[in-house]
């Protein structure tokens, strides 16, 4: 552990289950585990201030180094004071290293051993970023948390190309550590490895010894069946040191964040609440509800009559439909911010479940709202 | 004055200029006067949640009759409680008839005595609004002050063009007054006239007998140059009733409220400082800042160094710029809250200026200061 600021501890364990309440601390918060980050990836959480953030609850939230590689640039966030000061966010980022961006781009990159050649999506120059590289990005942008630079292995691939891929990225991870240096930064591993169950046990093997802070499961909700991530979840986190975090990447529903919570899990990010919420699709105790839907135009009820935000308590379904039908940008804040409540709002619950012995009970409650139709 | 719970006060008046301070009472605020109203064109100011416009001290915003009765129709809001309860704003609503909006459909609208047709700018669709229909329609909504439907004469128009005009609007003007009956709701008529004087007084003329509880001067700010605009203001404000509320419809700029609050009026509204927001452009107390330009890329300045808002405080020019750049919601939520609060404390500064006998001081500060460039 080189990073000095950072630590993590377990505080409490569920008896029935792996679910476990932590402790994460950073230079800029202490966050309390199970915890989901809102994914704010261009520097701002789309369609919520940074006040509204802080009062979701909001301890931590997750950028992105491609991006921000891109535009504005991290040495213009670096001079400008880091990210924290570049966004006027006081409290953590996580900076995922820009591993999964760069890989989406089909047939506008170029892997090789060295590194990762790509064309921007927003001009098409071309760039070039080595793990060494992202590594120099994320300490310039000065996140509490950062990612080693992976390959995100597609979905599907066979066991021989998985194989082939998640030793790449194990060299590039000891390119990370290697170059890394921060006293006030932690950084954290991935761990590929596919659907292969012997391949996820290898990049375990392979990434232990390199001494991440955390180390985070990469490579799922690419595609693959919804038991085939709940097995490799399930699987992974197991061979994972009980004394780090352990971060799920890019999951999920709130049915997947129970889920895995109670296989381990600590950390989890998404875009589901924020994009969802701009395509119209809220997310409730009574399941998804897709505001446009005309049955909603004359419905006078809240959004969530369980939920307690400021949304759910002021305004009507009818008159969010409204908005959404008329492309209105409230539509969006209003949506961004209940769902986002929700998400975080479900995380809170679990917390309080694990600290209370009552999270099997929270965790079947939980499920069966969401099972419900609205 | 048939409205019941519709009061205009003049408090004080201003020793060198016409400013006055005023208030209008109506069921939903108490609004002290000048003052400026937020457009909130489809039943929301454009990436304001109404929380928001509270804490901004808006008392009124404006609603718009055209675009509420296209979408999502005023039935459906009268049936939800009226526009208030529908949009979840306790406060007061003024709501313009439509007239503007049906008139800038070249093309698409056709005038006769009896309404106008026009195609729906949604879908195409054809409908009818006559007076009769533009009153059940504000009656519908439940706004505090409703607009009688008048012709927006276009400039440039001859003298000719713009008495036949005018005349319609006045018979028109006749047939609102008749049709409309609501206790809770005041109605305000509007003076055409373009930039001929002996018209405006015609109008005054014509539309003073009917009884309205206010009046509105309409048909500037449609291109003419600036001078005619204040010299038809400056006269047409001197003809109207000094007992009653005089509204200025569209107009302006910061500079434009500051002048003609010194020539009588009222009650202003525009879509300038949320539009502009949205499309970057700033108003400071040092002239207007354009957010995009390549010199804020790393300015760590607030976007008015004067300005107490929740934005000036917090954000920097170079995180704005960035958030236009990328096209982030967030760009139009702070910016648009900025300019809001800029335009409202611009009123709030005139208030007490003529409370406190120094409005002439005032106005050459604010004008010396918004001539400054950024």
């Amino acid at each position: 552990m080189s990073s000095t600021e950072f630590h993590f501890a377990v505080e409490k364990r569920d008896d029935q289950s792996h679910a476990r309440l932590g402790r994460i601390t950073t230079p800029h918060a202490v966050i309390d585990t199970p915890v989901f980050m809102p994914v704010g990836t261009a520097g701002t959480v789309k369609a919520v201030p940074q006040e509204q953030l802080a009062e979701l609850g909001a301890q931590i939230i997750l950028s992105n180094t491609y991006h921000l590689y891109l535009r504005p640039g991290h040495e213009l966030i670096r001079d400008l004071g880091g990210l924290h000061q570049f966004i006027a966010w006081r409290r953590a980022i996580l900076t995922d290293s820009g591993g999964f961006q760069v890989m989406s781009h089909q047939g506008l990159r170029k892997i090789s051993e060295e590194g990762v050649t790509f064309r921007s999506h927003l001009d098409g120059l071309k760039h070039f970023i080595s793990p060494e590289k992202a590594m120099d990005i994320q300490m310039a942008l000065g996140s509490d948390i950062a990612m080693a630079f992976d390959e995100c292995t597609p979905y599907p691939s066979t066991v021989e190309m998985t194989r082939i891929s998640l030793e790449l990225t194990s060299r590039w991870a000891a390119r990370c550590r290697q170059r890394f240096k921060s006293d006030r930064q932690a950084l954290f591993g991935i761990i590929q490895g596919g659907i292969y169950p012997e391949l996820r046990k290898l990049a375990v093997d392979k990434l232990l010894p390199l001494g991440f802070e955390g180390l985070a499961i990469g490579g799922l909700s690419v595609g693959e069946p919804k038991n085939a991530m709940y097995d490799v979840v399930a699987l992974t986190a197991n061979l994972l040191p009980d004394d780090g975090p352990r971060y799920l990447m890019g999951v999920g529903t709130p049915e997947d964040l129970i889920a895995c919570v109670a296989m381990g899990i600590d950390m989890f990010d998404c875009v589901l609440p924020t994009r969802n919420a701009r395509n119209g699709c809220l997310f409730t105790s009574r399941g998804k509800l897709i505001i446009k839907n005309a049955r909603y135009a004359r419905d006078e009820g809240p959004p969530d009559p369980s939920c307690r935000c400021y949304v759910c308590r002021h305004y009507t379904r009818a008159y969010l439909r409204h908005l959404y039908q008329a492309g209105e940008i409230l539509s969006a804040i209003l949506n961004t911010y209940h769902n986002l409540y929700f998400y975080l709002d479900i995380m809170q619950k679990i917390r309080q479940a694990i600290a209370s012995n009552t999270f099997g009970e929270c965790k079947r409650t939980l499920l069966k709202e969401l099972a419900s139709l609205v």
